[in-house]
């Protein structure tokens, strides 16, 4: 059995990773931490949790971490870094759900985050953990930047076309949409459901923290440096990511040959499903599930890939966990089989 | 391995069935049918299924069923009475989602169901499919009625006092609540979203057909006619049922004595789960899962019990999984474990 | 003109204010204050009443207050009580939103609303704020005590049975259920959208503050103590109250004879709809409006009434300016015309 | 008093039409039709409208049609051109809500719409009802064609770039979102809450009616063929698009630059309202109102134009009302100039 502890299990990725391993058959939670609720059951916290779970919060501490094989970061940004080199040096595995270790270049991490990275001795070591893109990289890696929500359902549309090479690098847009659990389990007027339900709106157009870490890995993969406009809005629902990406092909490609590329591209691929043509991958696919779907569709003169999947599971915990089954080396859908939630 | 039938696979119970079926270890699902889909991809019409489920839909036939060690009808009302009796000769088992085998008095039934039964001489033997009252007869049951959405959530909160004696039988009120869901996936302008969003409306105040079927099991309990009033209203929201439950004691009792009643009562049941005093429960605590969460209340002279589960879950399909684990021999839980998904 | 001004202009209640009163033909609004957001356009923080109202928000000052006809508190419990003895002795009016006038007892206000009242002489003086029980009053009045939303909606159904001496005054049950914006807009966890999404719940079973504001009315009304229970829920929508409501007749009476009874007492009421036998008002039949829609039912042997109101405009701010037009001397539904906002 | 009749008054569009004109202060509602619920009261199919209009449904005759000023279809398709010709030859003015006279060349709509047009010589004489455009045709015009919903949002966005010619033509696209009333109040699986609640997803991608609408007003304005890709998605929410629109600029603008084009641009429109820099419009800002909210924006190497409307109002019966009181040379904003409900 893999022990492991997550660190920050009040918010919304927290109690989705309970969610996921407390069925998981080859993993035993043994810690779980909050500096706010240190003490109490979980379960009086997270009723869903019922006699699933028999563990109280405890604070955080480094001694009882360090008894565990992996350590989730559930936590705000910056956090994770602060314990994370004891942690390696201790031999245990860290995979932050934040985005402390996702960016590769300081400068760039520290302008978007606003503070001061206390470990950038680590960012090379850190693997960004899409295993669509870097599984053999994060089968021996020791400390995953697990990737955001954004990132993954952009990612997963794009990188198909970037590596295939055919479309053009400057002008790429990615018209993303999130439901607000993304926005987290704080108090915070701006997601109360009277402010956010029965509307939508675009928001942080000029940028997104999730924009360079997209850049980042389409320009490696481009060998250039491309053009992304990403435009995120927020939905009136609760879980759910849908991308619409918008591209430019070099040269007239049919749908078909398009489809071929996406299927091949993920055929191997246990989370990443390509609909049929003429599919319109709806959220709720996907609810629950670390499941991706896309769809391949063309518009006038633009290739349009659609991509679907719950920012809670795929776009955090349910990726956290597909990396924690790769690193300890499971199979790696262990625990991450359960079907959608539809209706 | 179990094999299955599901009659009427097109509507939201039987989709429900299929989530929980798909991946139960005994259970082979071997025919599900539809007359308007015939011929189509369950996955067509379910995308949420994509690589658990590899079937298409049949047209219904009593040769497909009789091949099955358990046929679910997920059909409207007047369908499962139809092939039941032959069904039952060629020793299959049959377990009807839908209201035709729940009530005992086929007088009541034609008068609430609008239509002659075509099989009367089975409701004497049917079992009304509610373990927590029932297991027994479960057990050694071939047909199974199981109960409706509002029974459920209504019966689980009033039961434990019905059999204590300590209400007043001609005092007790069940206001109910129920999401869309509850009204199947059929096409008509009283479900729209347009029409139901954001909106709050109690209906079929003078009658609803969940009314006999609970005070057939009520006055059986209570070996007696009781007073129940019911009024369903409609949530705008799409899963759950909360039962909010009022009574008057006939003596002066302590909410910690009630709690224990409670507490005994279901102290052996995997599915019913009674909260800690003071406790509210919200039917997100069990979205998808086959559980019924309990609290106990006293407002100002009335007793007040609190009852939610998913009505697509306990309140059908879950409950029918439930009822096949038992008259199967199975070990009662079995597929039916998953974590409730919250938020 | 009447010169008006909103205390406390940030909330739900102060922003509905606005919209209702901003085009009211007899009314100049010349301050609305805030401390937290001071100094800016009011169309900044509510972008709906831009082209509206060329306002800003301003620290909230006797002096600025005493310069209007009437000023409207839409804060906090405990805010209105600090300055309105010094408004009333300036001859401004007063209409508090907030519950610092509601309660005759002070002993029990201060035990339910747990602090001590500064101004326990004003309590006589102040008249409960539902025209249809006490035009008479408010029409001299200077102090207006504006009732709670929930009391709104079930005393305009309750009020009738017990005028008439019809009901079991010891089986009074009031099931209710509010939209989100009740909660107010203040930054709480338990009002995210993540949190009241897609779910339901009772709340508050054992003690709600409108419990002692409903029985004070209806004991006033009865001449006696009456014996209500009440629970309140929370819907998964942002506006809108249901109120439904059981009682038991002291004798037979046909379900006409109530309807007839209903029908009467509102009969010269602007805002209180009785609709016809068998109707079942929705929320959604009222939004953005001042009316409440009652009707009439039967179950079992319980009476069953059903009462709707938007939470927000009955139940706050259209009840204010209602009450404002008759101690102005206007007619009382100047600007509190508009049709309900459906879909 | 102008008389107006609306023909098909039960969908959407029908109410919010009498919404909006049972308070406007010149005109008078004579005839409201429809087939299949003539001899009903209209309030008993939307009770929202009771005490604000005393009439019954009626069934459509050429006779009561002509026996008004305006008639409004608020009709599917292919119905307001069956009556066109001959209220038009009785001196009837006619606002189509339907798409029947939007698109000038009649092979286009026939292909897009699947029917033979019935008087293709009108279209011509149609005047194209979007008043920030063609005010001086409407004013003139016994024909309007009431543009659609999508159309209006894209329009307002995009008109000032393609008449300032500062976009690259070849490089259009909107991403727009709807919600759900956009589809109409037919009974329909595909739009019920259980389908459409708490999900997201693109739909129509390869083609919608839209679409050529559209272009058609771009391609006349820019004086050639422009490239614009379209894509809808479904909002799970009732009222309110947002369109996200995307371009290039073909020199480098600043951003100050560009909100002057378009604040000059609508400068004395009622019903477009330039928000801010910086400035992110919500759906629900414009809820129940004619106003039209856009933002300019930056984001990369892209201008990003945020674009919001109801989709009932302004995308349908406000604007026709709008041009009802243009060609009826009645003050523009008569009768909409309430303020939009939020939350």
């Amino acid at each position: 059995m893999i022990k492991v502890a997550i660190v920050g299990g009040t918010g919304y990725t927290g109690v989705e990773l309970l969610r996921l391993l407390v069925h998981h058959p080859q993993v035993k939670i043994q810690t779980i931490t909050s500096r706010t609720e240190s003490g109490k059951h979980v379960i009086d916290l997270f009723p869903n949790l019922r006699n699933h779970l028999d563990l109280k919060f405890t604070q955080p501490s480094l001694e009882s971490l360090i008894a565990n094989d992996v350590v989730f970061f559930a936590t705000p940004n910056g956090i994770a870094m602060q314990d994370t080199p004891d942690l390696l040096k201790s031999g245990v595995k860290v995979i932050d759900l934040a985005a402390d270790f996702r960016i590769k270049d300081v400068a760039v991490w520290e302008k978007w985050y606003g503070m001061t990275h206390n470990c950038p001795e680590l960012l090379g070591e850190a693997v960004y953990g899409l295993p669509e893109l870097n599984r053999a990289k994060i089968t021996k890696a020791n400390l995953i930047a697990n990737p955001g929500c954004y990132p993954t359902a952009v990612l997963l549309g794009l990188l198909p076309l970037i590596e295939a090479g055919i479309v053009d690098l400057n002008n790429l847009i990615a018209d993303v949409k999130s439901g607000v659990s993304g926005a987290g389990r704080k108090a915070n007027v701006s997601t109360l459901m009277s402010e956010v339900g029965e509307s939508f709106k675009a928001y942080n157009v000029a940028g997104h923290r999730h924009w360079p870490e997209i850049c980042q890995v389409l320009n490696a993969s481009a060998k250039t440096e491309v053009d992304l406009t990403f435009v995120p809005h927020l939905l009136p629902m609760i879980r759910g990511i849908e991308a619409t990406l918008y591209s430019q092909t070099l040269r007239s490609i049919a749908l078909e040959e398009l489809q071929d590329l996406f299927v091949q591209r993920y055929q191997n691929e246990p989370f990443v499903d390509v609909l049929p043509l003429n599919s319109f991958p709806e959220t709720r696919n996907v609810r629950g599930t670390n499941i991706c779907q896309l769809a391949v569709h063309k518009s006038n003169n633009k290739l349009v890939i659609l991509s679907v999947i719950d920012n809670l599971v795929k776009g955090a915990a349910g990726q956290a966990v597909q990396n924690m089954n790769i690193i300890s080396g499971l199979t790696e859908i262990t625990g991450l089989t359960n079907v959608a939630l539809a209706p």
